[in-house]
C-alpha cells in the first residue's frame, strides 16, 4: 500500500487486503476533534489520473463545504447529503451531471438515488436527459413520497426513468439544461477515442471471423476510458444519516441502460440506528454497475456492519459509544475521498491507490477513520461506510 | 379461510394467518406423482372478479401449458417460464403485456424481469412501450448477457428502459407492436373511469383548500381499480429453476415510472441449490411495487426459506430429499394460480381468497403443496414459492 499522507489531523487507518486474506495490516488513527455532522464524499472508482488529481480533490473539498455549510445551517442529512452530490455532478471531471460518460449515441444519460436514515424513504431516477443535477429529482421524488399519497389513492413514485423523469422534474421546478452543455471537451474527446477502440476491436472480430469468441477475450486490453459513480454519505446533528450516488455510467452503454446508481439497495443505503439495529449506517457504492446490482452491494455493505464483529471490538474498545467510523474501499486503481466535520474549517482529501505491482479487481485497498461525535442526539454509535468496487 | 375446492388431484395445503400469527391452522396435502419438470404461475393480486374468473383459469392454464409443452420438447426452465409469461401477458384480462393498465396520458409502459437460477444471469427492462412481450425482452438481454463482453471489453446491460430499451428489443429481432393495439375495451374505460375518480378527488381537495391533509386522507375510498403484476416459476427436468415476472404497473402512475417487477431482487428471484443453499429457491412477487421495492420481497423470501425451520421439519419429515414444496400468499383480496407438472394431462388453477370479514392489506392466506420429485438430475431438495403481498 503506498504511503499514506497521514499528519495529525487526517487520523486515517489503513487496511490492505491482498488474497491472503486473514493477513492484515492494520493501523489506527482516531480523530477525537468533537464531531456535530460529517461529511464523506467519493469522485467515483476508477484510475484518477495524476494530472487531473488536484481537480478531483478540489470536487471532493467543494462537496464536502458544501454539505457542512447545510449542516450548519440546520439542515438535516438527506438534504446536505444532496447539496455535497450537486457539487460533484457540478465538476466536468467526474462522470455525473456535467462531463458525464456518453452514450453509444453520443447521449448523456444519468442516474442516481438519495436514501433518508430517518425515514427510509428512498428516490430515484435512471437514464435521465437534460436534467444538470440528476440528484436534485431523485432527492425531489423522495420528500414527495414522504408527503403522503396522491389523489385518489395513487402511491407516489419513488422511481422515474427516461422521458417521464424529465417531465416530471421539470414540472416540479427542476431546470432543465440543454443536453449539448453538460458534455464537456473532455468527455467528447473520451467519446471519440472509445468510439474509435470500439470500431476497431468490432474491426478485429470479423476479421477473425469467431465472433463469439472474440467477445469474450476482448476485454481489458481495449478498455474504454472510465470512472465511476460519485457519492456521499452524511451524518448531521440529530445523528441521522443519508447516502446518494449519482452517475454517468458506463462509457458507450446502450441507451436506456440503467446502472447499480439507480438501483435500490445498490447505490446507496442509510438507515439510522433502531431497535434492530445497533449502528446507523451509510453506504455509498461506485464501480461496474451490473456487478454492484448483481451483489446489492450498498445493502449487504449495510447488513454485515451490524454484526460484523470486528468493528464492534473496535467500537467498543473506545469505551464510548458516541464513536463514528468512517471506511472506503476499492478494488480498481485508484479513489479520490474528501471528508469534513462540522467542527474543521477545511476538507481533507486523499486518492488511495492500490500498491504498485497490484492487479486491480483481485486486490482490495480499504482505509478510513474513527471520530469521537460530541454533540449528537443519537442514543447510539454511528458507523459509516462509503465504498467502491469493481469485480470485473 | 373459504373451502378449498379440494380433490385427490390438487392436493394442497392451505394455512391462514391474520394478525394472531403464531397460531395456525395447517392441513397438507403431498402431491405424490412423480414430476420431471412443473410450472406454478399467478395471474396478479388484486381483486379478481367473479364474472371473469374464467378469463384468469384459461390464461393460467394456457401458461402453464405451455411452459410444460416446453419443458417436454427439452427446454430449460428459463425458456420454459418465459413461455409461460408470454402467454400471461397476451391475455387481454391481466395487467401485463396487451391489456396493460394505462398511465396518467392514457399510454402503456411495461415492466418486467427473469432470472436463471442455473446461471444468477438477470434481464429487465422498465417503462418499455410498443412491444406486446415485454418478458421476451428480458430474456433475450439475459441470454445475450450470457455470451459475455461486447466489443472493446464493454459489459452487456442487464437493465434497459424507455425508448432505449425499445430500441434495443427492434434491434435483437423482437417485434413492435402498436400502443393502440395493446390497449383493450377494458384498460381503456378503466382509464376513463380512473380519470374521473382521479378528477373528482383533486375537485374535492381543492374545494376543501387543505392540499396536504387531503393528500393523506384521499385514500382507499377512492382507491383505483387494480390487477398487479404476473408471474410464473419454473423447475425443469434437469432441477434447475428460473422466475419471471410482467407488468403494465400501477394504473394512472406517472410516466416513467418503474415498479418492482424491473427491480433486481424485487420482482422475481430464482437460485439453484449449492453449496451455500440446501435448496433451489424461485419467487415471483406481485403487489404494489413502491412497497416491494423496499421490501425487497423477492430475494427477502428465498433467503428465508433456505433458513426456515418449519419448511426443513417438514421436507425432512418426507423422509426423502428430492421434495419439492409449492407456496403462494397474498394480504389481497384475492389471487388466481395454476400449476402443472410435466405429468400432468392439463393444469389445475385457483382462485383464492381471503375470508370474508377480514381486511385485505392486515390478513395473509398461505396456501401451496407438495410434490416428490422422481426423475430430477438435481442432488437437492427444491423448494419453490410464488408470491403476492400489498403492504398499502
Amino acid at each position: 500500500m503506498e504511503s499514506l499522507q497521514n499528519s495529525a489531523e487526517e487520523q486515517q487507518y489503513t487496511l490492505y487486503k491482498d488474497n491472503s486474506w486473514p493477513n492484515k495490516q492494520e493501523s489506527t488513527n482516531h480523530y477525537k476533534s468533537g464531531v456535530g455532522g460529517f461529511v464523506l464524499v467519493h469522485a467515483g472508482a476508477g484510475y484518477h489520473s495524476e494530472s487531473k488529481a488536484k481537480e478531483y480533490r478540489h470536487a471532493c473539498k467543494r462537496a464536502c463545504q458544501q454539505a457542512v455549510d447545510q449542516l450548519k445551517a440546520g439542515a438535516l442529512a438527506v438534504e446536505a447529503v444532496a447539496a455535497a452530490l450537486v457539487e460533484l455532478e457540478d465538476s466536468p471531471f467526474t462522470n455525473a451531471g456535467m462531463g458525464s460518460n456518453l452514450n453509444l449515441s453520443g447521449e448523456i444519460e444519468c442516474d442516481a438515488s438519495i436514501m433518508d436514515g430517518k425515514s427510509l424513504h428512498y428516490g430515484a431516477v435512471g437514464a435521465i436527459s437534460g436534467i444538470k443535477n440528476p440528484v436534485l429529482v431523485a432527492h425531489r421524488l423522495l420528500s414527495e413520497a414522504q408527503k403522503g399519497k396522491l389523489s385518489a389513492g395513487r402511491i407516489p413514485p419513488c422511481f422515474l426513468v427516461g422521458r417521464g423523469a424529465h417531465d416530471w422534474a421539470i414540472s416540479h421546478g427542476v431546470p432543465p439544461c440543454p443536453s449539448e452543455k453538460m458534455a464537456t471537451k473532455f468527455s467528447l474527446s473520451a467519446y471519440k477515442r472509445n468510439k474509435r477502440k470500439m470500431e476497431l476491436a468490432e474491426k478485429m472480430d470479423t476479421g477473425h471471423n469467431q465472433t463469439k469468441k472474440s467477445r469474450q477475450s476482448s476485454g481489458n486490453e481495449n478498455g474504454l476510458e472510465c470512472l465511476d459513480t460519485v457519492g456521499a454519505v452524511v451524518v448531521d446533528l440529530q445523528g441521522n444519516v443519508a447516502a446518494a450516488v449519482s452517475s454517468g455510467g458506463l462509457a458507450m452503454k446502450h441507451p436506456g441502460r440503467v446502472g447499480q446508481a439507480a438501483h435500490y439497495g445498490c447505490g446507496c443505503w442509510a438507515e439510522n440506528a433502531c431497535n434492530m439495529n445497533p449502528y446507523s449506517t451509510a453506504v455509498s457504492t461506485s464501480g461496474c454497475g451490473e456487478h454492484l446490482i448483481r451483489t446489492m452491494l450498498a445493502r449487504e455493505c449495510s447488513a454485515s456492519m451490524q454484526s460484523e464483529d470486528a468493528h464492534q471490538a473496535l467500537l467498543e474498545a473506545m469505551q464510548n459509544k458516541f464513536i463514528m467510523e468512517f471506511l472506503w474501499s476499492h478494488t480498481t486503481e485508484s479513489m479520490c475521498v474528501g471528508y469534513m466535520s462540522a467542527q474543521d474549517s477545511k476538507a481533507k482529501t486523499h486518492i488511495s491507490r492500490l500498491p504498485p505491482g497490484t492487479v486491480p479487481g483481485r486486490s482490495l485497498a480499504i482505509e478510513g477513520g474513527v471520530c469521537r461525535l460530541m454533540s449528537t442526539a443519537s442514543p447510539c454509535a454511528n458507523e459509516f461506510f462509503t465504498l467502491s468496487t469493481t469485480l470485473a
